[in-house]
C-alpha cells in the first residue's frame, strides 16, 4: 500500500503550499517511495486528530503514523535504509539539524514577513479567520502591516541567505556533489513561496537561483510541475 | 616532528585570539595531534609567505604547508583518517560546510560589531594602523562608531543565534552526541570573544552558555585555560 501524506492545499486543493509539506514530499522522492497526498486545510484538525496532533504534515507508513517533517525524514531514513541515503549517516544527520533549526527561525521566519499576505490570499475560505487570528497574534501585528514595508525587508532576506549562497560556491548542493534533506529543508521554503506569491525573493544573478532550479527539476519537476496559486510574470 | 601551527597574537604573545585559529586548534586536538604554535602578527607577512599568501591560520605538516583553516580541516580528515574523524564521512561535511559559512558571514561579522574595538585594544602596537585601516575599510565606520551602539545590537546579534539554541534543545552539541569540527567552527568565534572582550555576548540563561562550557572543558580545558587579554568580573 502506497503511503499517505497528509499535505496542507488552498482554496484550490491541488495548490500544496506547507514549506514543512514540501520537505517531506522531496524525501519521499529521493527515497523513491511512492505516496498519495491526501489534501488537508488548517481548520481541518479532527482529520489528523489520529496523529495526536494537529499540524501535517502527517505521515502513514502501514501501522505508523508520523507527525512534524523532521520526524518523518528520521522515519524515512531509519525503515528504508536500503534507499537512498537522506542524511549520509549520523553525523551528517546531526549537522542537518542546525539547518534545519536555521530554515525555521531565519529562512521561513523572514519569508514569513514578505509573503504572508499571499498565503492568506490562496487558503481556503473556511480557514481564513484561524489563519488571521493565529498569526497576528504570532507576529503582534496584522498580516498586512507585518509585509507593508517588503519592498525593504527583502534586503534583510536576502542578507540572512549569505550562509547558503557562500556555500553554493564550494559546491553544487547543500548535501554536497548531490541533493539530500539538507536541500529539501532550504528548498521547501522557497517552494512555499512559489506556490503561493509573485513577490520577487531573488535578485536575478543570485547564485542561488541556479540552485533552486536544479531542485525544481529533481525527480522529474516534481516541484517545477506542482500548482500555483499564482502566475509570475517573466 | 610536531605540526607547526602560525597562530595570531595579541600585544601579549600569549594572548592567541583568533576564531579561525581556534577552530584549527581544536581541530588538532580532536584529532590527538601535538602541535607547536608560533605567535604572529597581522603584519608579518613575511613570516609566512612561505604559505602563498598573507593570513593565518597556517599549518605546517611535514613537507605540506595549508593555509585556511577549512582546507586545514579537510587535510586533516584525509591526512589522519584513522584519528577521530572531524566531519563524521562526506556528507557530514558537505553540511558543514554551511555552518561554515554561516559562522563566517553572520556569527563572526555579528560578533565583529560587538567586540572590534576590543579586538583593537589587545594588539600589538605594530599592527594597529594595519588593523584600524583595513577593518575600518571593510565595515565603511570607524572602529569606536561600528561598536558605539553595541548594548542594542546585540540583540540582533542573540536573535542570529537562535539556530544554535533551537539545536541545542534536541542534542548536546552540533555534531550530535560527541563534539566535532561543526562545533569548533562555532566555537571558535566565542572564544576569539572570550580572548579579547568583556562584553556580556549571552543571556545567562541562554542554553548556548552550557555548550560553551563543555567545549572549554573539551581537551583537558584547552581553550578555558588559554590566556586571555582580559579578566572577566563575576
Amino acid at each position: 500500500m502506497a503511503l499517505r501524506l497528509y499535505d496542507l492545499a488552498g482554496a484550490d486543493p491541488n495548490v500544496r503550499f506547507s514549506p514543512y509539506c514540501w520537505r517531506t514530499r522531496m524525501a519521499l522522492a529521493h527515497k523513491r517511495l511512492a505516496v498519495e497526498t491526501i489534501p488537508w486545510r488548517f481548520t481541518e484538525k479532527q482529520a489528523i486528530a489520529f496523529s495526536g496532533q494537529g499540524r501535517v504534515p502527517v505521515l502513514v507508513d502501514g501501522n505508523t503514523t508520523v507527525a512534524d517533517s523532521w520526524a518523518i525524514a528520521e522515519h524515512l531514513e531509519r525503515a528504508y535504509p536500503d534507499r537512498p541515503s537522506l542524511f549520509g549517516g549520523a553525523a551528517g544527520l546531526a549537522t542537518a539539524r542546525f539547518i534545519n533549526a536555521w530554515a525555521d527561525t531565519i529562512q521561513v521566519a523572514g519569508l514569513a514577513r514578505l509573503i504572508v499576505v499571499d498565503v492568506f490570499a490562496c487558503i481556503d475560505a473556511k480557514d481564513r479567520e484561524y489563519f488571521r487570528t493565529s498569526r497576528e497574534q504570532r507576529f503582534g501585528m496584522s498580516l498586512e502591516a507585518l509585509c507593508a514595508d517588503r519592498d525593504n525587508q527583502v534586503t534583510a532576506f536576502r542578507h540572512s541567505l549569505q550562509p547558503l549562497r557562500t556555500m553554493l560556491a564550494a559546491q553544487p548542493h547543500v548535501g554536497g556533489a548531490a541533493a539530500n534533506y539538507t536541500d529539501y529543508i532550504v528548498f521547501g521554503a522557497f517552494q512555499w513561496a512559489r506556490c503561493v506569491s509573485a513577490f520577487r525573493l531573488l535578485e536575478p544573478d543570485d547564485p542561488i537561483g541556479a540552485w533552486l532550479e536544479r531542485l525544481l527539476d529533481a525527480f522529474d519537476g516534481l516541484a517545477r510541475n506542482a500548482p500555483r496559486a499564482v502566475q509570475m510574470t517573466a
